[in-house]
């Protein structure tokens, strides 16, 4: 049979029904002898917090272990398998899809012991750190030698390391930098039968197939990360840091593709919208304009010289799209508000709604006008509120979706404007997600952008690793029903 | 059985048989049906050109066809999937590890008629191209515009887009912009069952898998690929490339490493030591001195301020480590003679030797003057002249072992001497292989980097892509005897 004539992949998710009272007594038991007491949780209390995490669903594991080292954690996978129990990675829970929710129950990994860098090799520029190390926290160590870790996601004060590699994760400097895939060299897993493995090394581009690549952004659905080696770099000679007020979104776009189409590359260009400024200028007082139609932060980094003729560029790009004000960060102290104000911009709009959606997707720069537009029209059409807050030079939106469950169908009609938001990217030439992640929460729309080919060659993978589907189960492929609940905050 | 205990994958590569001539009469009607009879060569003079690459080894293949669509290419996949041959790409045979040689014969796939740019978007940075594309002719269609595409081989006059992507091939640029894996953001390819299907896309980091990351680098024997999408870049402002001229290769080496150290990151640095110097100069008389124990050919570029003061922290650190002189390139002219002596250096050492074999492993950079010594050192224990060229910066070396096949046992010390090369730069913590790819020359090589598991896994990722083994077999992983011979020169 060719393999576009094979049924999709629902049929070969299997079902996995929760554990008897006696069944996970055992592998507590098992788990408690291998870990110690104190790190394996059970009780419904306990494992409470480790039902959710920053997307809109949840459902409890039967089990959390707070492993020490790759052998233990070998060693866990060895037991899940025994006992045919789904074993879930989990960072710090700040993952927008899903993709840390143990859908199906089972064991959940915690990695808040492994959160050590092991190594630092200045000269070659490498590090190697446990999973569980804060992404933040690796910079502030390399700092003081004049280094930084460059993928910096907002959450990046508590998401993982180890959640960034199953992420793929980006964040506003990606635009120059790229993204996790680009900064990792080499991993240690635990493959799906519990043996320690290392893929890629010590020098980028091995021979033999990428592995590393493959692993990276795989969302636990294919080994448990133990270990991983990141490029480390210098920190720029120069920084300049400034925001672009202006009075419409299109002005604000057409700046965006100009400045990409006129081959200056700043470091991160971000888009606020009128909704996400005020939400934001709230909370942190960075000096956002709130009455304006949009903002645009830029960065540039370098040499002081490249610095200060990009910013003369950039001035004058904005200005010839009618910018309001174009106001550079006069100190470091500044420019870390301006950030600040940026990257607490969810937390910001916590304060004029209860509960929000955040959507992922990726469009062509030149198509951002239209799409905006749609995203207005889309929500506009359910009766929502949206803002905008997103990395505008990799032309990948965050929409936020303001709702509240407590209104009766008010979440379907979010989901279904956040379904009708990814069509819109995908009909663009876009795609489902830029950083973000499948998870749970995007499985049906992978195939808006995959077809039963694509599906059935991913599953392969998928197998190929992962034949008994114990690992992350449940994400990434439209599966059947699952237990996952709206989360209520 | 774990998979530590499976057996090594040589038992698993079937034994193909030569062709009987009723059964290639057969094939090669099928196919003249399908391409016409002009494309489809099948005497012994006619396919005697595609029996070797720019490698050691050579074996002739049973047919080449010269397709001119990925329908025409997914029909070839299943003729042969029929008769069970094999089936094995070729962009323009300059390859370096015997990626192209049909080590079983079958059916060569030759992309010379597929060599068309199918579109470009300027204001989205993307092209998509064939996979007989030459590298150089996409910059030069690309040049007028003012943009450019950055992997440039030292092979790029001649060798494919298509096989660039086959052995993710990297060149002097690689120390700042990375491979060809990093500037390819989707494939279209044919499946080992004759499928037409799309990886990757428009814009990068795709949800799901990175199967374009797997399948780059893959030498063939996962795919074929018929299209790609690309990244391409603007040309930068200014560009500035001289010369550092050493009396001892330490001081060359020790310069590079406190170049990089420094935080400074040339477009290229680039070595040559006195044997290749002499050659290229006899060459190319681009004016490098022929009595210096190394030269440095480094090159800095960006916007003309940053590239100024690059310059300056270049010269003062070469100065430092008593280099005789730096020269900085005058103009364009001068600048296209210093790469045209590099670039051609593997030609040039044709002067002064009727063979030769040109390594690659990679190193940490401050391992550079060590390394170095033990390849001259092992060069002389098998009574072998060695010259290096190479990409100093990445710490990609390249010595090139000068030989004559006529002189008896000579190439199996040179082999030998290859591999003890090798096994110096895994002990160092570096790797096999920087950018030329596995192939045929360094299957027995991959021990030395990966253990049973590893080599395992992988060759499952080989067996799920291509489970009868037809697409370019022989490849990569260990295995029992082939037909290679010595290719005489």
């Amino acid at each position: 049979m060719s393999i576009a004539e094979q049924p999709l992949v629902e049929a070969s998710v299997p079902a996995y029904e929760r554990l008897s009272v006696e069944r996970k007594a055992a592998i507590v038991r098992e788990l408690s002898a291998l870990l110690g007491e104190r790190y394996v949780l059970h009780s419904s209390y306990d494992v409470a917090l480790y039902e959710y995490d920053a997307s809109i669903d949840r459902c409890p594991p039967d089990v959390v272990v707070l492993p020490a080292s790759s052998q233990e954690i070998a060693q866990i996978v060895k037991i899940a398998a025994r006992y045919r129990v789904p074993v879930v990675p989990r960072g710090a829970g700040t993952g927008l899809s899903g993709g840390a929710i143990p859908v199906y129950g089972g064991i959940v990994i915690v990695f808040t012991r492994m959160n050590r860098i092991l190594e630092v090799d200045y000269e070659n520029l490498r590090a190697v750190v446990e999973p569980g190390l804060v992404n933040l926290h690796l910079s502030i160590a390399l700092n003081p030698q004049g280094f930084y870790y460059v993928p910096d996601p907002s959450s990046q004060r508590s998401c993982t390391i180890g959640g960034n590699v199953g992420e793929n994760a980006g964040g506003p400097h990606t635009l120059i930098y790229g993204v996790t895939t680009n900064h990792v060299l080499g991993l240690e897993i635990v493959t799906a039968d519990g043996e320690i493995m290392e893929v890629g090394g010590w020098t980028p581009d091995n021979p033999g197939y990428d592995l590393t690549g493959l692993l990276i952004g795989s969302e636990g659905t294919l080994c448990i990360v133990t270990k991983i080696i990141v490029r480390i770099v210098h920190m720029p000679e120069a920084v300049k840091t400034m925001i672009a007020v202006f009075d419409t979104m299109d002005d604000a776009s057409n700046t965006v593709s100009e400045i990409i189409a006129s081959g200056v590359v700043p470091a991160a260009i971000e888009m606020m919208d009128q909704m996400i400024l005020q939400a934001v200028e709230a909370d942190s007082h960075a000096g956002y304009p709130m009455d304006a139609a949009a903002v645009l932060l830029m960065e540039t980094e370098g040499m002081s010289e490249s610095v200060a003729e990009q910013l003369e560029q950039i001035v004058s790009i904005c200005n010839k799209h009618h910018a309001r004000v174009v106001r550079i960060a006069r100190d470091e102290a500044e420019r870390q508000l301006l950030w600040a104000g940026r990257k607490n911009a969810f937390g910001a709009v916590g304060r004029i709604s209860p509960e929000f959606y955040v959507q992922d997707g990726v469009v062509p720069r030149t198509k951002l006008p239209y799409v905006l537009r749609r995203v207005s029209e889309i929500c506009e059409h359910y009766g929502l509120r949206v803002g905008n807050v997103f990395h505008a030079g990799d032309g990948n939106l965050h929409p936020l979706i303001l709702f509240d469950s407590q209104v009766p169908g008010e979440v379907e009609r979010v989901r279904q404007a956040g379904h009708e938001i990814l069509q819109v990217c995908a009909e663009v030439g876009g795609t489902i997600t830029g950083e973000h992640g499948v998870g749970l929460e995007k499985q049906e729309e992978m195939a808006l952008i995959f077809n039963n080919v694509d599906l059935q060659v991913m599953q392969q993978v998928r197998t190929t690793w992962n034949p008994d589907q114990l690992l992350n189960p449940g994400k990434l492929f439209p599966r059947p029903g699952r237990c996952a609940d709206i989360k209520q905050i």
